[in-house]
């Protein structure tokens, strides 16, 4: 079976760290091309040595990471330090990287990778904001029929969590996401739907306390105090989502939907209205993710940590 | 235990038909002062017929039918006459009444009914659009305070029916429901995340058939083809929930959450945004319904409705 | 020539003022009926005192006055006493009525009129927010074609007053114009593009001073200071138009165009969008007014205050 | 006097050639580093070709042209052929040219000139849509201070013309324009409310013609017939006031104000809302020009395409 190449565009973030990890572990699958960052949780800098600090954890030093957008498309950039701590990787436990990123722009990194990209083409993996993705659709059009299938945490389909309309990713730059959207290529959607039914259990979170650097990083952002409000007890791993649908799809099932994104601003901003009945008659543009075996997912990640330092 | 002193607002509907028949049921409970009909499921004409259909099979001639807005405050009427058939009855199989409506206004027999009412004042129901209401309260504000509670199907906490973000009744007249749920004075929702769960069993179903003139047109109307695209294989019974709630609240669970409803036009219109989990903290406009125990309650819709002609 | 009639719905306000005593002043050709009252420049306590007090100056305890909406549909009253002073008359030194109000409410008598109006029906000229005439179309439609035209005054074909975008009486209750510039009656508006150009010259001004008890009283209000960043160093008498118009059309130019309003909150609430070149090809559903001969009308008006007391 | 840097971005557009055409008739004053091309008036393609063409007829071979973004942000484009002919040139009689654009993208070049531009800067003169700017300022923020200043033509402060209340440019992509609004830069705004003063006399439009190639093609388009419903008789030179004003401000006057872009889809997209009063108190974010001496402006321009081939 060969490598499937990805990207990871991300803004670590606990979730984060622990999709890039679960994509290292799986390096015989999964053929990381580049990280990049964008600003969400926290500012850019702050995700650009998140991500520095997370593969250092996992020794890879020689995987490249590209700071992208340092805020979104068109509002104010608004980050979510009250759930990812300052730092943006509360209870990690990870020293700061002495590595710094590439010099090139993770929009000029992706529009080359997908220039250099055989066919099929890449598959993106955007953890954060999209705002990385909106640019380099825009810039680079001509590219766009070589990404071969976006994978992407956001939205809701119900409740919101930095709203009561709106999950975060899509909340911070709504305008990124109706590019995305809209540009015609296979979207995976992954929104608080499914992503909050995937919960470790106390055992399993234990378990990960016993695993490597990694696993222990891992343990420590899974026990800490998290605050109220959010609609769950647990510390729910959103992005790990996306690169486990790239691993085990049948741990996940879901529904071709129209999905509309809600751009102005006000209550509804960052909302994904997602026609799960069809009622509005729209051709579908994403494949919605509803339900993950959320035991068999943690068995599986708890296997694929212990191959990580 | 004195009788509770309700008025119902309705546009029948199957499922309005359902709570007119419970509330009648219940006159040992329940003290109806008059039915005021609305547009919505279909047009103003044949909601007050059907009004008048639904209390002579109940053998009610005594109860005052007024006839409300022909139409939603700001918006061209939209009907639903694909889900409620083209007499807003489908399956029913109810002869047209020989009765008309009373020629007072049903506003005005509002504003008249609150000025009358004793303290702690009126009950409203409104099962349809809240047209009816919105103008009653713009009209006479100052009876505001007669208001004893508001309990209204209307609205979602996730997905639509009309359109993906829409609940029909809010869909219909947002301003109105803007207007309502604005008011200041309790109010007690439910929308389509507690509606869809009032599922009679097949059993259950079988048994209405048995019962008098009532129980049978209910059966009649359970039992018709549905169409797809509704998210659900039966047919719910939204309003009934309504009068359940006043004659047994322990069937039911909810939250006092802010309830905020999207005017605009475009995808959004009539969207409930509930705050669940108190993100905007704004203070709570409602208590929202959201589980029911649906076999109690229609055991308990049986045991009344063997009580009806 | 017989009597037009006629009902002023208003919100005084000294523009108001100048428009109920120019119809007064021409009992010969207008025939007011009643003057209904309306929240809108302060709150409707104070417009309806101050509708006794200028029909107390021109000698008129005859008229009656209907208190109607003490706020807007559904936007919270938002009034301008910036603007017309804390009691809504600055500067016009009227004592207080000793009459009070019908206890008829404004919405009520409005109805009543409409179905006793002789073909070909009654002109609404409403000065200030639209909600008692939303009201009204709302509760009794059937009544729509007793209304011969509606004459307002109200919104704006480029720069706002209240804000960039809006001018005072559409943003205050834009809910209530989207319905009656949807009513299908015809409607002759007056935006500030052409009030702005109603300004009395300065020894047009002066000569009110030596008239009786009214025109003092105008005058007074002509010459109050005025707050800055309204885009006009005098006093325009906005309302005065629509008055002017029923006695001299031939003062006045305008074009049948459509009229958008924007009910949305936000920066472009009470935006009217004035199809003046006929672009959207949308039906016209007003008559704007655009120009007016400033000089000739307040000759005309200095005349006709001539024969008040 | 020593000349000013400036990158002109455009998407010609007969306007857009006249205003081509003066800077380089003003190569004493203005130093046109690049043209950049973007979709509007017509297609990319078809924006870049006339771009060449336009240099062409004015010899200048050696001026690069940068193809930029092929459509809007969000939206989807939407051009103005119906004005603008469906060449985008009508008129103008001028042969396609043997030469090809620039292979960097626009946006990588402004990007480039800025980072090498010395103090203060250069001046970006935008005549279309401002996809371009909003997508090098996203991608390089930390270049903004290098920018001294844009000129642009686009929005109205009252009566748009692609729809009642947008003018073209904006309309088209208004989240750039709400990004470039938002830049934080100083920024010369020419609206409709002036450049529909720019006409130039039937006498001086004929003048056009005894000059050079030039001349006698703007004159060509000067004379064309013009569609009818956009609110004027001549064809109003709205891109040319760009240029005009770098090279003779003092034809101009205008003032700082606040400039809101209205993104949301709906009867307001596009809308400039322009707080020239300070209404809303907000810190004005550009200079807007209000009033031309068009009759000077035509003189100086015709003086400066007589220097023209």
């Amino acid at each position: 079976m060969s490598r499937l190449p990805i990207i990871i565009d991300t803004d670590p973030g606990q979730d984060d760290a622990a999709a890039l990890w679960l994509a290292l572990a799986h390096r015989d699958r999964l053929d990381l091309t580049f990280v990049a960052t964008v600003a969400g949780n926290v500012g850019l800098d702050l995700t650009t040595a998140n991500a520095l600090r997370i593969l250092d954890a996992a020794e890879r030093p020689d995987m490249p990471v590209h700071r992208g957008a340092d805020r979104p498309l068109v509002y104010d950039l608004e980050i979510a330090d009250y759930i990812s701590g300052p730092d943006g990787l509360a209870g990690a436990g990870l020293p700061l990287s002495s590595r710094a990123a590439h010099e090139e722009h993770a929009v000029d990194a992706l529009i080359a990778a997908l220039r250099a990209a055989p066919a099929p083409g890449l598959t993106l993996c955007p953890l954060g904001p999209l705002t990385n993705l909106a640019l380099a659709f825009r810039l680079a059009p001509e590219l766009l029929p070589r990404v071969e299938r976006i994978v992407t945490m956001g939205g809701a389909i119900g409740l919101g969590n930095v709203t009561p309309a709106a999950e975060f990713n899509v909340y911070v730059d709504p305008h990124a996401a109706a590019i995305v959207y809209g540009c015609g290529r296979p979207i995976v959607m992954f929104g608080l739907g499914v992503t909050l039914q995937a919960l470790a259990s106390h055992d399993q979170i234990a378990r990960f306390r016993d695993l490597g650097r990694c696993g222990r990083s891992l343990h420590g952002m899974l026990t800490r105090p998290r605050p109220g409000g959010f609609g769950t007890d647990g510390h729910p791993m959103h992005d790990l989502c996306v690169i486990a649908w790239l691993l085990w799809p049948e741990l996940f099932s879901g529904r071709d939907c129209f999905v509309d994104v809600e751009c102005a601003a006000g209550p509804q901003r960052g909302r994904t209205t997602i026609d799960w009945n069809g009622r509005t008659r729209r051709a579908p543009n994403a494949h919605v993710i509803a339900t993950v075996e959320a035991r068999d997912l943690f068995e599986r990640v708890l296997e694929a940590f212990a191959r990580l330092p």
